[in-house]
């Protein structure tokens, strides 16, 4: 299936939000970088930059929403898949030179006092994240409320690790907040019994 | 004591930062807060925004130690200490309508991939800021490797909290953060026992 010129364009912001953050990516290199006419972007994107940061975040937090169910839904055991998830985060780090990681959280921290319209976003992608931690946890077994509570300590855990590592070029940060949200959702298991 | 420009240069700029992140935040900008004139950037920082930006993020990360040890001297116990660090973090969250958050998080994330030197900065704060947090724990009585990891676990959760209470306007992730924390040190403590 050939991929649009929109689509190159929403892939391609992506990339550059992750690597440089909503600030420092501009739409010049956002055409160049998609080989799109300049143009391109004003008639995909009429709200220009903001809207086009909208998008691009409620789609990242998608697709990353999709690759943690997929990882999940590929072992039987949800300490078993929470470990994968984690062990498959380190990996990328590592192979991206610390590059790949969180796909809206410098964007997140940027706007959060300084532009609400993607505060908004960045807040209905965490929402979003945390109902299918929540479902996924309380299929497990583990009681609603603290389904809950495990998964905004992986979301929390995995985001700051990844300020961590990313920092300091090690996966350490990443290893020990795998074993965090690991322990809490082996308790909270524990207790479902 | 009277405070120097190049003080009120270096404090508008870490609040700015806080707000609008490396990117976001101007010189011009920088001089006007700090009601000095333009050149004094130039003079006392040579360098220009990225020597700044270097300055900023050292004597941030520095402050913020010195606020996490002054929480913890001021009660006989480490739990204790540590959930009155959390709670404060939460209370200045709401106080400041979620502005007021991790001095260099924003940074670190725009910096980790497009500025080396500035990295290695946020590199240097978060390593200082896990020996901080070791010694302390350590002195407490836990095992060193573990107490390392203990204070992994308080940067990460509150980072990852930092980003997700921000975007949420909500103090839960921050609630679950020092939760997490304080069951991680209390499982260390009673390791070591």
């Amino acid at each position: 299936m050939a991929v649009t010129t929109k689509e190159r364009i929403l892939d391609t912001t992506a990339e550059l939000f992750r690597r440089y953050g909503y600030t420092g990516t501009g739409l010049k290199q956002i055409v160049a970088e998609a080989q799109a006419p300049f143009g391109s972007i004003y008639h995909h994107f009429p709200g220009g930059k903001e809207q086009l940061g909208r998008e691009v975040i409620l789609r990242s937090g998608g697709m990353y929403a999709e690759l943690f169910e997929t990882i999940m839904n590929s072992v039987p055991d949800v300490v078993r898949g929470v470990q994968n998830f984690f062990e498959g985060a380190a990996e990328l780090l590592r192979q991206t030179d610390y590059t790949d990681a969180c796909p809206i959280a410098t964007v997140a921290l940027e706007v959060a006092s300084a532009n609400e319209l993607l505060r908004l976003a960045t807040a209905e992608v965490f929402e979003s994240w945390i109902g299918v931690g929540t479902r996924r946890f309380a299929a497990a077994g583990v009681p609603k409320g603290t389904a809950r509570e495990v998964a905004i300590v992986l979301i929390t855990s995995l985001e700051g690790a990844f300020i961590l590592s990313r920092a300091m070029r090690d996966t350490e940060p990443v290893r020990i907040a795998g074993a965090t949200t690991v322990a809490a959702l082996r308790e909270a298991l524990a207790d479902a019994l």
